[in-house]
C-alpha cells in the first residue's frame, strides 16, 4: 500500500466570475470547496466516491461549522488543507484550515461525515475501512465544536422555495451548498456589505429532492448574536443553521 | 512586451461536488467556465479585469452560444481552449473548444463581449487595445453563429423569480450563469434524464439587480425543435435564450 497522506491541500484562486457581490468567496462556495477537498482526500486515501459506490454506500455531510477572520478576496490565491481528526465505524470528523495569500491563516472548519447505504439511505457500517485510523492527525483546529441546533419557535421570517433542476446534485438530492445559499439569502445584500459571516454552522437532517417545496424560516437568537435558520418540508426539518455575523473593518 | 499567447487552455476535472443530477457538467457551469477562461486569457493579454478597471471600464458578456456532442462527465478530465476570432473598438468575438478525456473534442462555444463604462454603463471605446489585433487566431470554430433571438409571444409557461444575495456577482449585477440556471429550470428533471442540451444560445440585453423580480417565460419554437426563453423585468427584456435538446443514447 502506498503511503497514506494525513494532510491534503488544494490551492485555489478567486476569479472575478466566481466571487460574490462583496468580491469575496461566498459562504456557500466555501462549503462547496470543503466538500470537494474532503472528497479528493478521501479519493486519495482509497475511501472516495468510487470505492464507496462499489460497496453500495456513499459519504454524506452531516454537519459543517466554519469560522473565518475574513473570506478570500477577488484574485487572491488561497488554499484549504484537510485532515481526519477522528474516525469510527459510524462517522468521521474531518477538519480544514483555510489560508489566504502568502499563507496567512484566515479560518478553520469542522465537518462530520456519515456513510449511508445507497439503497436504504440508512447509516452504513464502515468497519472495513479501519486502516483510516492510521491517517488520524493531531493537527490543531482552534474553533469550537458545533453546538446543538434546535428548531426555531416562533420564526421571525419565512420564505417558500421549490427545488429546481439546478439545485440537484450527483446523488439526486438537493446540493449541500445550495441550502447554504438559501440560508444566506435570508438577509439583505446591504447587510452583507456591512457585515460578514464570521461563524456558520449547519446540520443536515433529512434529504430534500427535486420539486420539494420548503419553507426557509429564521429568527435572531435570544442573545441577538446569531441568526438561526431552519429549512422545513411538510413539518420535517431538512436542515438547521446558525450564522454569526461580524462588522467589516 | 512579452509574447502574446493566441490560444489559452485551462484544464478541469469534474468532481462529484460539482456535477449535476445527470452526473455531468451543468450548462450553467459551462457558461461559468467560459467566462472564467475568457477572463484569464484577457488577464494574460493585459486586457483583464484589473487593466480595464484602471480605465473605468469592464468586459460584459453580450452573447454566448455553445454546441456539445455531450457534456463532460463525473470524474472526467476536460479542458477549454479559447482564442479571439475578431476584434474591433466595440466588441470582441471569442471562441472556445471543449475537449474531454484523452483530448476528444466534445464541443465549441462562441461568445461576444462588449466593454462598458463602469459609471455610465454605456459602451466604451476599446481602441486603446488595438494590439489585440495581433492575437486574432484563424483556428476554426465549426458551430453556427448565434441566430437572432426574439421575444416570445405568447409564452407557454412563466415562472416568477426574485433575485437574491447569492445571485449577485462582482459587478453587483445578476451573475451571467445564474440566468442560465433559471432558463434550464424551465424544464423538468425528468426531461434532462432523457435529453441533453446540445445547443444553447443566450443574449444578455439588460442588467438585472438584487431584489428585481423577473418573469421567466418560455415557449417551444414553431418548428418544435427548441425551447425559447425570455427573462422579463417590468416589460423590459433582460435576456433571451434558445435551447435545443437531443435524446441521450
Amino acid at each position: 500500500m502506498t503511503q497514506l497522506q494525513k494532510h491534503y491541500t488544494r490551492r485555489y484562486r478567486l476569479t472575478a466570475a466566481q466571487c460574490n457581490a462583496q468580491r469575496e468567496l461566498a459562504p456557500a462556495m466555501l462549503v462547496q470547496h470543503i466538500i470537494e477537498v474532503a472528497t479528493e482526500h478521501a479519493d486519495a486515501l482509497g475511501v472516495g466516491f468510487k470505492n464507496l459506490a462499489a460497496n453500495g454506500t456513499l459519504w454524506v455531510l452531516s454537519r459543517c461549522a466554519f469560522e473565518v477572520r475574513r473570506f478570500p478576496r477577488l484574485l487572491e490565491e488561497y488554499s484549504l488543507t484537510t485532515w481526519v481528526e477522528g474516525y469510527n465505524r459510524h462517522f468521521s470528523e474531518r477538519n480544514f484550515e483555510i489560508r489566504g495569500e502568502g499563507g496567512e491563516v484566515i479560518g478553520f472548519a469542522r465537518t462530520i461525515w456519515v456513510s449511508i447505504d445507497m439503497a436504504t439511505r440508512r447509516p452504513a457500517n464502515l468497519s472495513g475501512f479501519d486502516f483510516l485510523q492510521e491517517v488520524v492527525s493531531d493537527k490543531e483546529c482552534p474553533i469550537a465544536r458545533q453546538g446543538k441546533l434546535r428548531p426555531i419557535e416562533p420564526p421571525q421570517m419565512c420564505h417558500p422555495y421549490r427545488f429546481q433542476v439546478s439545485d440537484i446534485d450527483v446523488n439526486r438530492h438537493v446540493n449541500s451548498s445550495r441550502y447554504v445559499e438559501l440560508i444566506i439569502n435570508q438577509m439583505d445584500l446591504d447587510t452583507y456589505d456591512r457585515f460578514f459571516v464570521s461563524r456558520f454552522e449547519i446540520e443536515y437532517r433529512h434529504e430534500a429532492h427535486y420539486g420539494d417545496e420548503v419553507e426557509v424560516c429564521s429568527a435572531f437568537s435570544a442573545e441577538g448574536d446569531a441568526l438561526l435558520t431552519s429549512i422545513n418540508l411538510d413539518g420535517q426539518t431538512v436542515c438547521l443553521a446558525r450564522s454569526v455575523t461580524s462588522p467589516r473593518e
